[in-house]
């Protein structure tokens, strides 16, 4: 039975493990630093399709066939999957899951979506909902120019805040039991805007989220920064994580090298070209299930917050002139014998 | 703790309860058969606002302050606030969630979206992650149609198949405990695809899920349909409904009168011109908060199931030629003293 610590997070009773990850991702992304830590890279961006979304879709399936077979678990083993994307109306995950029989929650949570489905699987396994559940999420940045920005053809500039939308898909195997590494807190994120209506500025309006989600995780749970080997925020991006580690000082948090972010960690930014660095769900969920997972049972990491960060804005509430509220999903998780 | 019963349902084994519920709706919805049933009916399509967006966010926003008043709590009591919407990147409960302050998970199951969070909320207290949770959603006539089909100034015609996207908003509060109506199992659906392309017949494409999560419970449970006073299905409306009626009919399944759906008692059909019936993740959420949980609590029925329908596509999918997944989830809900 979860015990409640404080107003946000949640410590879980029952060992919830990660037993197995997968991650797919596109040609750039098997480009950057993170190249030998993922399953497999497209040699393109299509995927064998026609179009853009149905390529997300399809490395999305991809994602969690291979997540099946290297844990060697049926679809129909699994209780509950759970899921969401960029996509309007999140078809980029529900075609992923049409033909998988497997009990389907669909979920928005816009870049932070991992993070929300993984807290919420570790509930349902928590409180005996479930035994085995899989979390998983994809963006493709072709289909996200295009739903949130201009369509590729355009050839617009970007700014230098502006972040690329990775094309990646990440999987994880939720499990009841202890099979090496554990969900032990998760502390679920308040929407909170700064009042940011730069769509092409989203580290500055997910920040604020990220500093929310971190204090009210610090405060419920008694710990510190440096309790972690590595505090990883979703999708800041350079910009975001440098207004983060502002916002946290001001507070009076310490701001130790743990802190890092899955948007910093993708891509090579200078060489690369992708100005601020990595987002979309994908990215944190990719570099979580190729990297983060591996980290942690390598002996690397002993304890690691993982906190991936949301926008939860359309391209319709930009015409309609509102802000963009953002939102930050923590998940405290441990290889064996942390301290 | 949940004890799972077969491949799609839990038993709670804890006492939760649907303790508030709270709807607000449009004018059009307010002068249909269930006028009386509502906390508040909409004077115009704009609740005060100059985009239709915008509306649909205010009347959201307006009808979790109500449900919170008519329960005295004060949203620092909630626990997790569960909430989606149709609008692209389901900015219609982000931002009417914006100044909660409650831990918010975003969900996407289309017009099935308030069977989804009253799963969810239902398992987290039953897992104790949760001593109070809200599940919502709203849908807006005006910014649906912009949204899936054509701008309103188009003036299309409609075939007889297509349903009416209600304008209205629907929240419950879920609580640990017995305050006289309890949910007492759930049935998460899995994804069904019968292979229908055609955007205005969502009925019929929504109709194989609700067969396949209507199998998955009464198997799961050993219950049969003449077991609940009432069956009420999402948003199928009459043609969808009728569909049903035929597919559980060939399964050998009798179909007594007690079922029904929040699309056919949303509207007059004939009177008020909505075609086929009512839909939207609205629809099926006042018709709940409103209708339903009155009904229980007036003794009119003792146990139903509720089993909200919905259609998984975008406009995009449909452009690429794609079918319309569908996904149903049902709830067994139980008024106090029910056999």
């Amino acid at each position: 039975m979860a015990k409640r610590l404080g107003a946000q997070t949640v410590a879980l009773t029952k060992a919830v493990s990660v037993a197995a990850g997968a991650a797919v991702v596109g040609s750039k992304e098997g480009e950057g630093p993170l190249r030998e830590r993922f399953d497999e890279v497209g040699s393109d961006a299509y995927f064998g399709q026609k179009t853009w979304e149905k390529a997300e879709s399809v490395m999305l399936k991809h994602c969690f066939e291979l997540l099946c077979k290297k844990s060697q678990t049926a679809p129909a083993q699994l209780d509950y999957l759970l899921a969401g994307d960029l996509q309007s109306q999140c078809t980029g995950s529900a075609f992923a899951a049409r033909e998988s029989a497997v009990p389907f929650l669909g979920l928005y949570g816009a870049c932070s979506t991992m993070g929300e489905a993984m807290t919420l699987g570790a509930l349902l396994i928590d409180g005996g909902a479930a035994q085995r559940v899989c979390a998983m999420t994809s963006s493709h940045f072709c289909a996200a120019e295009r739903e949130f920005r201009l369509p590729l053809e355009y050839g617009g500039q970007r700014t230098p805040s502006a972040q690329w939308t990775a094309t990646a898909a990440g999987a994880v195997l939720l499990q009841s039991g202890d099979c090496g590494v554990r969900i032990t807190h998760v502390t679920t994120g308040r929407i909170t805007d700064g009042g940011i209506t730069d769509a092409a500025n989203m580290g500055a309006a997910m920040a604020p989220a990220a500093l929310s989600t971190l204090k009210a995780h610090f405060a419920d749970t008694g710990r510190a920064p440096g309790d972690y080997d590595a505090i990883i925020t979703g999708d800041l991006g350079h910009f975001g994580h440098g207004l983060l580690e502002e916002l946290m000082r001001r507070e009076g948090y310490s701001f130790p090298n743990v802190f890092t972010d899955c948007g910093m960690l993708l891509y090579d930014a200078q060489r690369q070209d992708v100005h601020a660095g990595g987002s979309g769900c994908g990215c944190s969920a990719a570099v979580f299930a190729g990297h983060i997972l591996k980290c942690l049972r390598e002996g690397m990491w002993r304890r690691v917050l993982f906190a991936p960060t949301g926008a939860l804005m359309s391209v319709v509430t930009s015409q309609q002139g509102e802000s963009i509220p953002g939102i930050c999903h923590a998940l405290a998780i441990e290889a064996e014998g942390a301290a």
